[in-house]
């Protein structure tokens, strides 16, 4: 077993990217306090092809010189925008026919794993790093997807939380037949 | 759809998560040189129910004040140990039975979410942020793990693709049929 050179992994040229098609799956980043998990997430979505990240709250965006160091050019790749309200992100997300998602424990959990297939496209909304999503985005979410916990904790770290959670999303995502994939969203900004 | 309160999430008390039993999945942490990537890597730990972190090499451990600060709590109810050399926590490992896996991208990949039945008990080899997993734990190692990665750039953060990782061998783990579960593994430490 030999490990591979960086020049031997296939990737996609960062600009190339651009035109690529992405995954059906947005996300909304919502009041997510900490620079690095930000820009962690954006490493996440790159890896992910997600289509769009919406920041929301106070959530910083690459204009912050340590979101850059983290993300590592990742935010050249992925599409974003800054809402002051995440309720805007939702409306133009309802209007391009996505179904909300909260990573959240609630009373009525949906596996990561077991996403319905009619679900997508798909937003995946995560919130700030000790409050999890606020109370009225959950209101507004269709679902509530949860990652099981064995341990004595209560949360893992936001950015950690997302990869997993994203990464399962991806995976039911691309396990759809043909027939089952739904249209191409419309154009969210 | 109502978002649980902490008091209502149920969860093992820390003084109690000491005598649960823990997956047969134990990990070793090499070289990694970010005391918050060891941190959130043991509240992970703590969520997935590991057997065992080896802390090998230049990896921060629980001493570290800042790594207590990032792991909120979960340094005291994950089992850990420090080796300088990580090859006396592969000698270990092996010793106790497990098959030793590198989460490394190689000429030979397996699939996190495909690991074989029979690879249980196991121990993932997690290494530098940078360099990741060094030459001759690669060569000790007896599978290749690794996560797709649709985009332009060519890792994930340590600590995410440790989570996406551990995430799905537990789940593999957990959907083994009674006849297929190993036998425990020999005490590690």
């Amino acid at each position: 077993m030999r490990k591979l050179r960086l020049e031997e992994i296939p990737r996609t040229a960062p600009d190339q990217v651009t035109e690529q098609v992405r995954h059906p799956i947005s996300v909304v980043v919502d009041n997510v306090r900490s620079i690095y998990n930000v820009g962690s997430i954006f490493r996440t979505s790159d890896a992910a092809m997600v289509e769009h990240l919406f920041l929301t709250g106070y959530t910083g965006t690459p204009k912050h010189r340590g979101l850059r160091k983290t993300a590592l050019g990742a935010e050249k790749t992925v599409r974003w925008s800054h809402h002051q309200k995440p309720q805007e992100a939702l409306r133009r997300l309802r209007e391009a026919g996505y179904t909300i998602a909260a990573l959240e424990i609630t009373d009525q959990p949906t596996a990561t794993d077991a996403v319905p297939m009619e679900a997508f496209p798909l937003a995946l909304i995560v919130g700030n790093e000790v409050d999890g999503v606020q109370e009225p985005l959950i209101e507004e979410a269709d679902l509530a997807l949860e990652l099981p916990q064995f341990g004595s904790k209560h949360s893992l770290n936001v950015a950690v939380a997302y990869g997993i959670a994203i990464y399962d999303i991806v995976r039911r995502y691309r396990s759809l037949t043909s027939s089952e994939i739904p249209p191409a969203p419309r154009d969210l900004i």
